[in-house]
């Protein structure tokens, strides 16, 4: 069997440890920061090991799962790498690859095999209480490689994910980066910039709400720290996407107002919504 | 028991027609201006009379509910005008009150009694195929009273929602337009803009979208034709509405731009975080 170290038990990595423990195909150690998240995992049984020890939790790994946030990966990285034997795969969870990617690369080449990888599955809830083992059916994991990576490694990743319920796309990392700011990024600043225009608008409004605003907006709950860093992390392709969007903006403005903007203005709903329709969304109701 | 006519088996319509037959407390007539959406409605049998005869539908009507679109409902009140007795109740479902009040207003006046109503239920679905019995439960409904409303008929109009399953609340038509700008119509439109950015910027993106992305974007799969019209219905709130939303935009630009903007840029997602959280949302999924 298998043996796979997961670091960090927050939504994504207890979702994992959650699902490999039913799969039972594998042996999961799993490490956290925090003792009182060790005994959360150690409670629902779904780690043979669960630990603060970063070496302990690596030392016999085939796999390594990085599920840190971005803006500590680097630093877990370096801590596990006299741990790791000689050519353990380690992938990670993370949602922006450029410089993770470089970050990654430079720390483990020559003793470890990296994979990016970054699983479009979550919440806007967080931590260990909120994984379930099919966050990621039907989900769809990007995985990025480039001309350095080990084929064998691409391959046990993939194999990974696929095993976890995803179906794999490999994109390169600045392609992966260009579109997650596009699907991902946007539309997570664009729920927070809209919750805070309406409540500096009038937060009357937010007594009448209905489902479509409560949807928009969902993501706008996920954890700000995280996200703060996410949105850092990817600034130079998200301050393009904001562009493009003030742009579509304004002309949305302009037909609002003209007296003849009626047929454009119904054409460009048509266009979004028959665009939308044609999208092979993940099917079962994993957000 | 009360004679309820509803006009315009929609969504709407539709889940209203179902959910008073369930209640089985009022005689349920129902207008269609297709003999096929008539065929549907029989069918499903939640009305005693369905029929294409606005006249027939609405010569006994204690009640009337207008759930034709907004830009159809001019003419639907003309036409049912000769046919109500003298006191008759009439409301209506529409999205945007200011023109419409004052529309009503002038066509019933002396006639029937007018109480505008707004049921925040719905989804990007159509049609009487889509209506549900439960689609108010928990909803809120907004009515719009102004000084000429006669406080009996605002009594029964209430009731009426509230025996639909709603949480009825009162506000002057000019503050519904300004509060469903925010809510409702602003995630519209950001919901349809934010599709036709991504499919201009990297039309590729949507094949690794998430359930994030999903949910942000629900309400731009509604159906274009209704929706330009409330939004050129309600054009000047909503330019308020965009203007203040684009210099929030361009504020989070200069967060993400600017080296020491980090603490800014969690600050704004933490307050969205904090207000989003403690906004009342209907409990169930009918949207």
């Amino acid at each position: 069997m298998k043996r796979i170290a997961i670091l960090g038990p927050g939504l994504l990595g207890g979702s994992i440890a959650l699902k490999l423990h039913s799969l039972a195909s594998s042996h999961v150690s799993l490490w956290a920061r925090r003792a009182d998240a060790i005994a959360e995992v150690m409670a629902a049984g779904c780690a043979g090991i669960a630990t603060c020890d970063l070496a302990l939790a690596v030392k016999d790994a085939d796999l390594v799962v990085l599920c840190v946030p971005v803006g500590a990966m680097g630093e877990v990285a370096r801590a596990i790498l006299p741990s790791l034997r000689p050519g353990t795969i380690v992938t990670d969870v993370g949602s922006v690859k450029g410089r993770v990617l470089a970050g990654m690369g430079a720390i483990f080449s020559g003793h470890a095999r990296f994979v990016g990888s970054h699983p479009m599955a979550g919440s806007e809830q967080i931590g260990f209480k909120a994984a379930r083992a099919d966050l990621f059916d039907d989900a769809t994991c990007i995985i990025t490689p480039d001309p350095d990576t080990d084929p064998a490694a691409l391959g046990e990743v993939t194999a990974f994910w696929r095993q976890l319920g995803c179906r794999v796309v490999e994109l390169l990392a600045s392609e992966h980066d260009q579109c997650v700011a596009l699907v991902s990024h946007l539309p997570h600043l664009l729920a927070a910039t809209l919750v805070n225009t309406i409540a500096a608008g009038n937060a009357h409004a937010f007594s009448v709400v209905g489902p479509g605003f409560r949807d928009t907006s969902r993501v706008a709950s996920g954890p700000p720290a995280m996200w703060a860093e996410i949105l850092r992390e990817n600034a130079r392709a998200i301050t393009v996407a904001i562009d493009a969007l003030i742009a579509n903006l304004h002309d949305f403005r302009q037909m609002l107002a003209r007296p003849d903007g009626a047929r454009e203005l119904h054409d460009f709903l048509a266009v979004a919504k028959s665009v939308r329709d044609r999208i092979p969304f993940p099917k079962i109701n994993n957000g």
